[in-house]
């Protein structure tokens, strides 16, 4: 049986969507994903993504972490953000921590592949994840520089998926239809994941007429992306590229940027490093929306809700002790059950929600999260730079 | 061969320094501990730390999490702080999340006690520890009063220290004697700790003069208690009590009380749930020292670079990461090995320093913190309310 891509509870498509296969992308798009070297087992680690119209609209969010990595500034400072026709990604080494020889090695790498495209440098992104701390294997990334450009395809999706992919257990992709306008998607992450601007790797094409692509996604990664925390951490290389190529001539459908955005989002929560289970925290009755999300999060990152959320465990009392946490220095009371709803903590779904509702104004906040697991521990007490 | 209770390469007990056994209590003080039946497997669960001494000076520091509990909030509202001559305490449940009657019966304890004793109720604290949301079994408690008054000894310190543990590998306690005055001490706490006031219970006898004991107090916390992390949870229970007979006839020893805070301190984080190896991170050249410990705060709460710390990885790309993290949205550079020390992650050692050097001020801080481990999660998924 074929696998919906829409399948959380906590995903509505728009009426009338259309699921194709991931890897047909949405028209005027092209992608390729080869093996260049990177990854030791000689898995697929070479990537980019290409939009045939020299019209595109884009926006690009990057991480906001102060140590970002040499991606992150390549594209923060000499990148025109809103007219990305390519991007190029890499897998098995994050290009982090590497200095001034990470940011030449970016603009090599990127600088290479748009000669072969006869694009300027600018309008090419560059997207890497992996390790923090190697400097990048240069000649396995020139040797792939020909083969990615041959390899361009409309087909392209699912081999594009599988270059950015590093601990994740499986691709997010989708490629889905609305009333004529198509939008596909690539995300990867599973490790380092908390709100930040973007948080992962990910990748969405879209043949609609997008007037505001930076409204566009900002608006609809503050629902999703900036909503998931797998481990609280804030990468040095998360990158959210959106991409429009205006050949359906028409507008987005109401809802389907933010249902595919949250769908990976939550996606990427499922295949967080060790995950078993994905829980969502919705607060209410704060003093307003941000300190609401605060609260959420501070409930969504604590190890002891995360390993209730593992063991089944109803334990409103860890919500309890982590709301008040959150607003250490005041006073909230004592909450009970009857202000915090834990029960589904203990049920077998995988998607299990809990509530706590406050009484101290009408701010509303949710974060999707993981539960904590003997293999994340084995992941990354064994995984090594 | 006995152990010394000073054993922590980051703590310098002052000269002349002599260990008791950690029965016998500051001259002055008496304490007892027996079971009461809240504990299902009949171990020590009631205590009782009394000063004889009526012109007693004290100093107290509570939690400052909203949702604290009802002996909190009883030590916070009804007690005489600056002359507290007894404490009650139980171990095997918090009485936090317990609504009215967990005050009522907060103050039904100690009033008990405090009857028996001759004292005004408002001079005795109480303390209490263990699972949140469950109603205090009063026939219980009820039913250790005589026994602990009875019970009270000079050299109750070690049956005391076991009233106080919960899911502690091992009592953290010492009697130490420097120039004629001693300091007598007992500490409990392995779960939901995260720097706060004084986070866990703590409680300190001495018989030294003490003229300031807030202040005292305050300063040797700050370098202590304050300074730790296990999970990042902060407790709603959480209690330092400070008493001084003032029996010596002398001041404090320079140094002695914050020595005897900190081997305690960094014992609650080495008997931290599932712990194996304690870490400081000591940050230097931020741009103040609110800075420096907010950001070396991120890096010890980081689960990639607790899990570093149990799997030897002297990774510091995860140190770099976690930094620009607790920076975000600034510009710190690329951090690289030439600014982090990681090397003693990698050692044998049980006791593991790391430290980053940033460039942007003279602040300076440092925390103590523990590796997250299978047992954690062993302890946390199946540990229920």
């Amino acid at each position: 049986m074929k696998e919906t891509f829409f399948r959380s509870k906590w995903v509505t498509p728009p009426e009338g969507c259309v699921e194709n296969d991931p890897a047909e992308l949405a028209s005027g798009f092209l992608a390729a994903g080869i093996p260049c070297g990177l990854k030791a087992d000689g898995k697929t680690d070479l990537g980019l993504i290409h939009c045939a119209v020299d019209e595109v609209a884009s926006a690009i969010l990057l991480t906001r972490n102060a140590a970002a990595a040499a991606p992150i500034r390549v594209c923060r400072d000499q990148l025109e953000q809103h007219s990305i026709r390519s991007c190029v990604i890499n897998s098995g080494n994050a290009n982090a921590a590497t200095g001034e020889q990470g940011i030449r090695d970016a603009l090599e790498f990127r600088g290479g592949v748009a000669e072969r495209l006869g694009l300027e440098a600018e309008t090419v992104a560059v997207a890497e994840t992996g390790v923090i701390g190697v400097p990048l294997d240069m000649d396995a990334i020139r040797s792939g520089f020909d083969g990615l450009v041959e390899n361009l395809a409309t087909d392209g999706g699912v081999e594009f998926c599988k270059a950015i992919m590093t601990t994740d257990k499986g691709p997010k992709q989708c490629s889905v239809t609305v009333d004529g306008v198509t939008v596909s998607a690539q995300a990867k992450g599973a490790g380092m994941i908390e709100p930040g601007f973007a948080t992962m790797l990910c990748f969405v094409q879209t043949d609609a007429i997008v007037e505001d692509a930076d409204g566009q996604l900002r608006r609809a990664a503050a629902d999703s992306f900036e909503r998931i925390t797998v481990d609280g951490q804030m990468s040095t290389n998360d990158t959210i590229l959106f991409q429009s190529s205006g050949l359906s001539g028409k507008p987005m459908p109401a809802g389907l940027l933010e249902a595919v955005l949250l769908q990976l989002a939550i996606e990427v929560v499922a295949d967080g490093e060790g995950a078993t289970r994905v829980g969502r925290v919705v607060v209410e009755g704060a003093a307003d929306d941000q300190e609401a999300d605060m609260v959420a999060r501070k409930i969504a990152n604590s190890p002891l809700v995360k390993t209730a959320l593992l063991g089944r465990d109803p334990n409103w009392g860890r919500i309890a002790q982590a709301a008040g946490m959150a607003l250490a220095g005041d006073d909230i009371g004592e909450l009970g059950p009857d202000v915090i709803e834990a029960e589904d903590l203990a049920g077998e779904a995988a998607e299990a929600e809990i509530g706590l509702r406050l009484d101290r104004g009408t701010g509303t906040g949710h974060i999707y999260f993981s539960d904590l697991t003997h293999e994340y521990i084995v992941i990354n007490a064994e995984y090594t730079t």
